[in-house]
């Protein structure tokens, strides 16, 4: 394998930054982690006004730092890999731009630092760190069935727009503007809030009529919130039958189960094509056939 | 098939307003929504005092002109089938006749063209277009289901209304008058509100007892919120085991399930009966005989 | 088959009043439902303080009425029974009594009348006209599993009452008097209020600390309201299935399930020991083998 | 079996302390329970003013006595037991200290006495009594297949966390210190509030963007609530079916299922080691070997 110095030099990052089963790499991810939930305490105090009257000099200063820090790691990460744009619009590379740039804006834009509690999104790493990923993969069954029931979930979706919006004018036209339905908005509003059975209360019908249909609302309500309920157990029902189905073809096949789990795959990242999850041991990425760093 | 300048030109029309699978058809289709989802916003529009005292010429205007374009393809729907009865009678013709009406009886009843809401119904057309109904279709079992449960779902209605009067009158009696509990009906009302855990909170108990018997009415509503639910999750898997279940008989009778699926149905309505749902290339009607018009 | 004359005018009373499959047992159920949900929905109106007093006079008198009715109709169903006490003191039996003894109370106490509401019990007997036993008879597997989970749900019900004192007992330290958690019970009330996501708002947290543990009670109160649900379902998916598993077997045993349909239940009353749901044509009753009034 | 004096009367104690099948322990036990219940009553009724006013005198002393009576029971339950660290840290022992230890500190601290609501807690010893201990042994299965899914409650957990953070900031942004949302905490803690459809109704949308993003919530706090409800009932019907599978099995190996409910665990606890649940008749600790003490 030849590589010169600055190659070299690229690799480590690489291989810092964006895997999590070397020691360094996790380190790497466990500070970022710490330094993303210190950031987003950072923006909720800010908001806080009595915190921030007596602080704010030491919050803006833990703010700067932060997103210095963040700064710097985005340039690491984009100079990194091969082929920077891939990473740049991927998810992750939009979310961590995303994060990024509101103090910048701050300059020209009054308030904007506030879309800093957009990091909360780079928590989604942890995913990666706790190695999730390869439980979530566990349940393919599940995602298949639930985008096979993405019809029925539209359909349960386009009901309650429709009812929202015929009972909404109703309401509106029997409560009118003196009980707080002020317009037909409004009242589709205050209609959702009814039927998801979330009831704030700030809008409430007062006369004989409104009351009773509320009540008719309401009870369909409660038929619909089971509508969701029943598609997602049902499909968790069948995603388990069909793995217990597997595992017991495997088991009188001769192959114990535990064979199939035992296949692991790690963090690591191609630095060419940016694909994730390779075998551990591979030497070449399985997507784009570059040769993949060693594990330090 | 021989057939006069006249007819010829009915059979056009029928094509277009009937049909969502020809080029025209769907053109058609995509508009008329387009035209239902504008009139639904302007009357929402309208019902926005700040915004009505501004543009109210404007929304106006456009309600009148989405009124007379419907009231145009309303009077072309009846004239382009024989049996024009049939579709003024079918659910969608007494819907398309409703949501076209309200602006023409608001030049003798004030407020009337609220009603003009009614349009959201139309957008069920939504579902011929994405072909949902294939979809749908696979779903009979669960339909059927449903109903072989619809003994159980009245009973649990029926006991929530019991409940709610009981309990309701209960109220009324302990907390009275003085604590919003006016009367009788408001306090079932209250109690409904209670039972399905909306909880809007303008009527709440305040004396002791009251809270205590409230205690109880919120966990048995807890308790009843489980049985539809309970029922609709139950019936879901079941439709699904019995789906699964022949699909594996499919299987095994050597007849590939894609097979099932290639069955492709066309939303050509029969100019004569108005039934639709005719199997791709059929050339008769399999309800009542009447030659289709082909597709052009 | 002996009987004087006395003897027969009870038999005719007896199975005009107790039975539902005779023309006239029909029309006596169904003139007394209609009577029941009359004198409910004039409890209501009384209730209503602007509906009483313009019609105060015509409501009393036709409460008095429905009074009187259901009182000829106590008597005769205690007089027309040869063993009178089995019926004074079934279910039904104390239910007919309280609901017809509020009005002659109300002498002598005010305010008893708005007992007349428990009248809504006896709307139960729908049950017995709609034959809608024999649907529920159907799900008899369903009660079952239910009873084998009892222990589950009472372990369920525990758990929440510990949570609702432990949390109600945190809140009303941290929140205090002064932000309306004014004691412990009423704290409690506030916990289970918010448990069940009922959520009235009446009472509501204003400390950053008590809405910070009312986040935790509130996730809390979500996976809490998950298990009474699973519970339910997991037992209607089991009787489900087992059901769909005898008719199976009752298929392969080469007798129609519509077999077992076919043994009609009519709603005849013993008049010796009041037991009910006697088989088609049977002349003794099962229960005592007291002789059975024929069918008129 | 030789013993001295002084042996057999700690043996004694711990017999009727520890133990729930012989008639002096099951007395103990509801003893103990009513003096529980009293004692969470007491510190109850002192929380409400005006009954406090009236009877402080008398609460004070109940308190009291019952705390006199749980510390003799406290070391009564350290000095009957071989190793006496065994109990004081189990979780039984720091729930016993701790409700004991408020009444005492409160000479110190004013208002701790509150705490002794964590008595609440001790009430778990009632699952001891009426052996519900083995019916919930019975839903092993269960446990073991929701300690199986905790990852999706994990990830589902976060999702909550994530979305209520994303929205609480938008909302925050967008209605503003003037409409109740003072900073983004309490903007979360409203998104919380809101996605479980508690909806307390203290703080609500008054802008017509944010009733819109708050519609957008409600549906997919509709949505959410029916992730863990999908996960334990699938996993409740899961265990179900697996346990018909074994009753099955059991049938058909010629066993009949009651073999099996007939192992019958008592409630004696080793004196050395503090185990439970020995199987009856047992004459040695199933987990160090000690000899146990005949039930008398």
């Amino acid at each position: 394998m030849i590589s010169n110095q600055k190659h070299n030099w690229r690799n480590r990052i690489h291989e810092v930054i964006y895997e999590a089963d070397t020691p360094s790499g996790k380190l790497f991810d466990i500070l970022l982690l710490i330094f993303i939930l210190v950031s987003i305490v950072l923006v909720m105090l800010e908001s806080v006004v009595s915190i921030d009257e007596k602080y704010h000099e030491l919050l803006h200063i833990g703010e700067w730092i932060v997103t210095i820090l963040f700064s710097i790691e985005y340039i690491l990460r984009i100079i990194s890999v091969k082929k920077p744009f891939k990473y740049i619009f991927s998810s992750f590379g939009i979310i961590d731009f995303l994060s990024t740039i509101p103090m910048y804006l701050s300059f020209f834009f009054v308030g904007s630092q506030a879309l800093v509690t957009l990091r909360a999104l780079r928590l989604l790493r942890v995913f990666r760190i706790l190695k999730l990923a390869r439980y979530l993969g566990a349940s393919n069954h599940l995602k298949a069935s639930l985008v096979a029931s993405r019809v029925k979930i539209m359909v349960f979706l386009f009901a309650v727009m429709i009812t929202s919006v015929i009972f909404g004018t109703i309401m509106y036209l029997v409560e009118g503007e003196a009980n707080g339905f002020d317009n037909i908005p409004k009242s589709i509003y205050w209609c959702v809030v009814t039927l998801t059975t979330v009831g704030f209360g700030d809008i409430a019908p007062q006369t004989a009529l409104g009351q009773f249909i509320t009540t008719f609302i309401m009870i369909l309500g409660y038929g619909i919130i089971a509508v969701p309920t029943g598609i997602v157990s049902a499909e968790y029902v069948r995603s388990g039958q069909k793995e217990d189905a597997e595992n017991e073809a495997l088991k009188t096949n001769g192959n114990s189960p535990s064979d199939n789990i035992t296949i692991h795959l790690n963090s690591q990242h191609c630095s060419n094509c940016h694909a994730s999850d390779h075998k551990d041991n591979s030497d070449y990425c399985y997507n784009c056939g570059n040769e993949l760093n060693p594990l330090l």
